[in-house]
């Protein structure tokens, strides 16, 4: 049998989606599992190989993106949202449970090659992919390349200082932008307005039924997001700024402030030269794409 | 005659340097001007081409650095710390006055490929250069390559707004962090703190003779250039940041609080991978042979 599919896997801070994606990009099955059942990683490598076993036929590779990936180590080091702790060699791991090459990257990087391969992206040299989840990663992508850096850490614009001594982060520093901008976050904010609710999407209900506090919580996400992106526009001049994820599904409510914040932090040099926009693609199709194409 | 041989123009808020350089990155000769004696460009331009003019012989081309420089149009476009306003085709103004190929960029874009090739940045693929003078540049490097992204304005680091609602900044914008880290932002931070100095360098004169607000003066700059630091990693993951500039002539005084909050705000996960460094260049030489690199 021809070994020509790769599967695509996305490890989110609370469940792990994967793909059997074929060489024309088409997902031809795909599930999920809960990532964090304990605090060890081993006994996820093991339910994962379960799950996979049965789909390995004509898999040559298996592709990873994962919250504090690193693509020169293959590593998950020090990830806020993970119940796993310390440095953890997943895709060494990986190969072991299923016997084929295994590549790692950043969850966010993994999505920004989904958008670029497959969604809006294509085609742009110059763009971010801010994806908002448990958490906020980000793929850059500059000259047609997602930026890795020295460390192969790049791209952590969830871990910006956004608010000094600002909320506890999971990093152990104070006043990350992802402790207010992810699922995670508007629920923090939402329970400071003495909100009430089970969730994000709760709270995304709330707000469309005009509950004044739900919409102040999204105005306040926009409000600190929306002024990030602009000053992540000074850094490397996107052509365009995808935001992806959980978090987005809740369309204008968090879009429309967000980009009112937007636009008025943009430095004016900026003004018309960069897009905000939602992805191009299903939430869980990108990033299982863009870890399938490691390979 | 061999015309072998580059004039670099650094173009800065106060005053514009220029140098002779030949093919081996010596600079044979250099001199300055003042740049803005008045709010027309056309005025410098002619000036600065009655002080090139002797220069001429055997020259074969011309690079700038400017503030705000734009290196796909070659023009000056809306530098909040020049008297010029609106957009300036500098380098078609320049070529036209002096009849040689002139090409422009951001006067950090600049200094950037000046330490790349003759700094402390030798070898390096990834780093970023801070220049604190009248204003805060940077000047990105990913991959080899000075990032411009999509506008051409990529690495504008000095116009992040770091404290909201904070100082008004030239650009029209409040916090941005140029006006608290620069030769000016340190100014502003003096008279707030009621000192009366003339200039930065007499502020780091009072600060060096135990004078407690002086001190302080340079404390609270390094907070807030060590943090926004410290956030410039998260995105492109340098090796090294180097900073430079009139500003950094202060020593430990202003390295050392910058040092410690760059440190104190550094995610865990890029601990090790990154050094803050002064640059290996002297001030006027580096943007002198960077823009001269240009060609």
């Amino acid at each position: 049998m021809k070994q020509d599919k790769v599967i695509g896997i996305d490890i989110g801070g609370t469940s792990t989606k994967f793909g059997v994606v074929n060489s024309e990009g088409q997902i031809l099955g795909q599930g999920s599992l809960v990532t964090c059942e304990t605090e060890d990683p081993a006994h996820f490598v093991e339910r994962l190989k379960s799950t996979l076993r049965p789909l390995m036929n004509g898999v040559s590779s298996i592709g990873v993106g994962a919250p504090n990936g690193n693509f020169f180590s293959g590593s998950i080091e020090l990830a806020p949202n993970l119940k796993w702790k310390g440095i953890v060699p997943m895709a060494k791991m990986i190969e072991e449970a299923l016997g084929v090459p295994v590549r790692l990257t950043n969850d966010a990087n993994a999505a920004a090659m989904g958008e670029m391969k497959f969604g809006h992206a294509k085609g742009m040299k110059n763009f971010i992919v801010i994806t908002l989840g448990t958490g906020l990663g980000s793929g850059i992508v500059i000259n047609g390349e997602v930026v890795l850096g020295h460390s192969g850490f790049a791209g952590e614009l969830g871990q910006i200082i956004t608010v000094p001594e600002g909320r506890l982060c999971g990093c152990g520093r104070k006043g990350c932008l992802e402790t207010y901008a992810s699922a995670t976050g508007i629920m923090r904010t939402a329970h400071e307005y003495g909100l009430n609710v089970k969730d994000a999407a709760a709270l995304a209900q709330a707000a469309l039924e005009g509950n004044q506090k739900a919409l102040e919580c999204f105005e306040y996400t926009g409000e600190l997001l929306g002024r990030s992106l602009a000053n992540a526009v000074a850094f490397s001049s996107p052509e365009a700024i995808f935001l992806f994820g959980g978090l987005v599904k809740s369309g204008d409510l968090l879009m429309k402030p967000t980009q009112k914040h937007f636009e008025k932090n943009l430095h004016n040099v900026f003004q018309g030269t960069v897009k905000l926009l939602p992805s191009g693609l299903k939430e869980s199709d990108a990033a299982i794409l863009g870890a399938a194409s490691l390979f």
